[in-house]
């Protein structure tokens, strides 16, 4: 999709020259995936002319494909018979999701146009918290029961793919009050003798999750155990449906970008409808950026406080001023590595609070070691450009120093966050930047004021 | 896995007790992939010891889930007769992994001792590089002939998935040739009538990747289309294996570490084999953390020339120098946000070049309001401060200029790097925190010089 420029240019001109055929026949070559990547470069009016010149299963298919907001804007825009329609072609989550994106009322409309079966199936969705298993998963499961023999269910499969579009992963085996007993693979049925127990052949041995489950406890779990698909059970181990590996996938994409947001001071999560930070409105974006800026001021009014109070140094010999921004900007950085090093770590599981001490040492190792390297640098440089050895070696000392207690700070913070129960990606950096700015600026003051101005 | 802890404890205590029957059953409790995080806690000699009490499916299973270094330390330190049946019994992508990651020599005697087919599989998928398709992928395909009819083809399937472990996701249709022409899935096969033939059912508009394309482009396809598996064909479209959803979850999981600590100024590809900065050797990790600080050691030193020559300023007005990390800390946080933005953004395909205006438009806006809030904040502080209304407004003046500026600097950069085809998370943070830096202390110390000090 190298020229997507080109083809959007081409498919508005199709619509602008009226040429409906042509239309139809260019947006039949693409993928369902690609039509929803063009879709988003439309403009409305010509994606509304798009969408119902394509047949319904693709419209449905590239409406999955599409982002939340648009979802909901099509649907709205199009005639409601269609919509619903389009809503009833969707996999059920999918369906659930597009709906509990919607005004109540709207939603409401839709349900009550959709097919009873699939509306009673969909309503029930809605009734759970939109990021737990059960908000996720899909109720079509294929199943089968425990006393069956593999020739039996080979043909209860057979006619319950053809009946339901079903996503055929693994066929998990039920008691006949629907409680979840075993779990089978496609393979393992078709490689049996067919008059074989379904209860001797089945795994007992099933990872499953709770309806009530948190999507990030799912997504932990599905990379641990690197599963297609997972069963979803309520309190009673009655199987209520299955998450697949490509809700998770979106739910990990999701996970990491609050993770890589938070912890540049972006807050994810102020609980309002408007949730997108790149999308949403302009009031809600300066809402998720203003809480960490606002602590950073604080923070950074304490350092102007401290430093305040050696206007006697800064008089004496204005040049210390001018090596401030070196010592804050390294100490800042090596800081913010040794942070992210461990956030990361921590949240692919490579860092465990057991490991925790032993990254400590290393940490303040490299830390000690670079701000040695650095410490000597800025020291010849110093010294060279203000044929100062003092002034060099004191501004080299509390580099290294700076630097080394950055990667300390850096390194300590996320581990006592994750101790204390508390996200470490939750404000790790602007906080741990102000703390180093203000503990570096402390003791590199304090050795200029003792050594260069008391001596 | 709460009782992480509490489990090794009791392991351990098993192993020093030397009841092996009890230690065998209270492993096999476990699922291989709470083995692996186990055997990561145990020291290397209960490992072995470990290891050798599962039976060796089971072994090979855990060793599947072990970190590369760690598969290759335990094969090392066991018997290599159990070794090589250890690796025989891994998926042909594992083994050409783990067989990879180990020295030359000691990978060609596991090779001389492996079963000859899986062997010479095993040596043509070492011939890839293990960042493409085929160096992922894995060999063993399910395939039928597109001349084939249903009950054939349902036929061909249990004899190869009975006589291979293979992981049936799609099943792939081949001409006389090898040259992959279609695909079906194994729903479509159960619920077709037997008598069709495969040619008229399968699907040929196919979605596949070459052996040659690299693991970024095959993780974004994936990502695009949420497929279970992809076939992989090399340049005359022969089918040459297939790569599955697990070894691309690996691939994204990865990917999004480099980018987090390649945007923190961390360098991840160092080119050489200890390319692990958490766990390889400490020179490697300084290696790996010093040319980013290095390159901001120089621009911060740019920063420190231009602030030395206001010395007659801070001489005259030492208050000033106060307020230096005040204006750095805040611009840095703001401009570290909107990077953050802008590359998350990026890298899910959220933010194009086509709608970079737009975020630039918007970010600025962002920037100047968040920039007047923060600016009248810190005049109002300033004055009741230090009883000083001009001092006050230049520098709340300062304030907001430098957040805006930061604002701009951190959009407009990464967009212009993608647009250079330069990896936008290269340098961004330390880069921009140092021009950032530099800008804003220009633009206050010329605002302090000429307001405060020559009038």
């Amino acid at each position: 999709m190298t020229n997507l420029e080109n083809t959007i240019d081409r498919i508005q001109e199709l619509i602008d020259s009226g040429a409906e055929q042509q239309l139809r026949d260019e947006l039949n070559t693409y993928h369902s995936a690609d039509l929803a990547d063009i879709f988003q470069q439309l403009k409305p009016e010509e994606r509304l002319k798009c969408i119902t010149e394509i047949d319904e299963e693709k419209a449905a298919d590239v409406i999955e494909y599409l982002p939340p907001q648009l979802q909901v804007e099509i649907l709205g825009d199009i005639d409601t018979t269609l919509a619903s329609r389009l809503i009833s072609k969707l996999p059920h989550d999918e369906a659930a999701d597009v709906l509990g994106d919607m005004e109540e009322d709207e939603s409401q409309a839709y349900l009550d146009k959709l097919p009873q079966k699939f509306s009673s199936e969909v309503r029930e969705l809605l009734t759970y918290n939109e990021d737990t298993a059960g908000g996720i998963m899909t109720p079509l499961v294929m199943t089968v029961y425990d006393n069956m023999t593999v020739k039996e269910a080979l043909e209860t499969i057979r006619i319950k793919a053809e009946k339901e579009n079903m996503e055929l992963y693994y066929v998990y085996v039920v008691d006949k009050h629907n409680h979840l007993v075993g779990v089978v693979s496609l393979r393992t049925l078709i490689t049996t003798p067919m008059h074989l127990n379904i209860s001797d052949i089945m795994s007992k041995d099933i990872v499953k999750i709770h309806v009530d489950d948190y999507q990030g406890h799912i997504a932990d779990i599905f990379m641990k155990y690197q599963f297609n698909a997972l069963p979803v059970v309520d309190l009673y181990n009655h199987l209520k449906g299955i998450v697949t590996w490509d809700d998770v996938q979106d739910i990990v994409e999701e996970e990491t970008t609050d993770e890589i947001l938070t912890s540049s001071g972006i807050v994810t999560d102020l609980g309002d409808e408007d949730d997108d930070i790149l999308t949403g409105s302009l009031a809600h974006s300066i809402k998720a950026r203003t809480p960490w800026l606002f602590i950073t001021l604080i923070g950074e009014f304490i350092a102007v406080t401290i430093t305040s109070k050696y206007d006697k140094t800064f008089s004496a010999l204005p040049v210390i001023a001018a090596f401030m921004p070196l010592l804050a900007g390294l100490g800042g950085n090596i800081g913010t590595q040794s942070i992210t090093l461990m956030v990361r770590g921590m949240s692919t599981g490579q860092i465990t609070l057991s490991s925790g001490w032993h990254h400590i040492m290393r940490e303040t190792i490299t830390g000690l070691s670079i701000g040695f390297i650095f410490g000597m640098l800025v020291t010849l440089v110093t010294w060279g450009w203000q044929h100062n050895i003092e002034l060099g070696l004191i501004v080299g000392i509390a580099m290294s120093l700076n630097m080394t207690i950055a990667t300390m700070i850096g390194t300590c913070t996320p581990l006592v966050l994750k101790k204390m129960k508390i996200d470490p990606a939750v404000a790790s950096g602007p906080v741990i930047a102000t703390t180093i700015d203000v503990i570096g600026l402390a003791v590199y003051l304090t050795l200029v004021t003792w050594y260069l101005i008391n001596l």
